[in-house]
């Protein structure tokens, strides 16, 4: 899909990547989320999650990545997002982020889209919804 | 406060950080979100901006960091999140991200907080809730 | 489906209403809300509905009576929901409610459920997301 | 407070109720939500809440009224709403539910409002937020 191709219900966009020790480094950096859970392997062993896990964030990241790049793309305004966090994401672990229309306002061009991240088992790591006022 | 303090309704956490250059890099090498409202000023001088702005999940990422290191702190369970964005926010601008505990589920340690994110003029830039799974 | 069947991705159920005046006589005087865009003919034509509208949270509520009587059914915990308003709701229009199971958490017995309400048209009225903590 | 007053942030509205026998039966009329948790007993105590209790989007119509009739009131449009169901509700609670004024878009006369319900005991059964696109 491209910018100028109106948006429609059913349209959808996905976006891959591979999260690596770099990424939650990256990430402690912009966002100062230094919980040990992600970087202190024998306190993540103490945890629910019996290991380190990467920042749910980063999984919301690229669901950001595909309504700014893809779905609407660039000059849409992203207003709102909701984050349902459902199982861990490990280092090593590629993601595919995917946004898809569900529905637009009839009165203004406000789009809801599905937006969900899964792994490379296919299982469902984040769920959510975006909400973005479309450009023009 | 410290993780041994009991979580309860009112209790709040902070944090602050000014976003830079480096930060929209980062961000962007984690996410993969390139859209150019965030990197070609001329471009986003077109836009309803009037400049680049940061990405918004990058002021979501201090929520995250708040509720994973200090309230309700390591060893809690992000369950979900809830974003609006409000307003743009810009290389160089100072924020602050805060969370005050809402309510406490009866039957189950499941915490909602309110979360925030003001600019240093004290304009909100983010809103939103958490729900998290308190450790234990 | 009954309440024994176990739940998975992918399932789904719905529930049809047509939405009659007395809907709305009972629904404000359960929750109070005399807001005349419901009740008032000559008013609400000078709205930007052009006419009265029913209230959102009815449809809302063929949401909870999907979750509550048949996915996942008696024994759940609604734990929360998310509603997007898209499209007016008319005296007289026929409402399809359906749920479709979205994630589970691998941790814990929570279900994110896809929640859309639309009309006899097939346009989207309403659209979200509802947690629900399965029984057991 | 009345309809011509601008909105601004920390404005606040509540709106009260006991809720009745009558009620449930209401709702369930209109919604078609006939989970036996609300109206047999003998279930109900079966459950983990132990007695029946009121269905939660009683609670959120009662939000939906203070939106609609008193902040922002009439000629206000319901963009959306989250809800998260804390506590359960019986038969013969007095709920209060007050919206609150967090946040107004720079842009766009969009408004996003904390909306929470308490009970008699000062208990919250429900908490949320509203987004509102205000008139004119």
């Amino acid at each position: 899909m491209t910018e100028s191709t109106a948006t429609a219900i059913g349209m959808s966009a996905s976006l891959d990547k591979t999260i690596t020790e770099l990424d939650l480094e990256r990430f402690a950096d912009v966002s100062l989320d230094r919980n040990p859970v992600h970087f202190d392997e024998a306190y993540a062993q103490t945890t629910r999650f019996g290991g380190r896990i990467a920042h749910g964030m980063i999984a919301a990241g690229l669901i950001s990545a595909v309504i700014g790049t893809k779905l609407p793309g660039p000059g849409a305004v992203y207003l709102g997002q909701t984050l349902q966090f459902k199982r861990p994401v490990r280092i090593g672990d590629t993601l595919r982020a995917t946004a898809t229309v569900k529905a637009i306002r009839e009165d203004k061009p406000i789009v809801t889209l599905e937006t969900i991240v899964e792994n490379q088992a296919g299982e469902v790591v984040l769920t959510g919804e975006a909400t973005v006022l479309l450009p023009g």
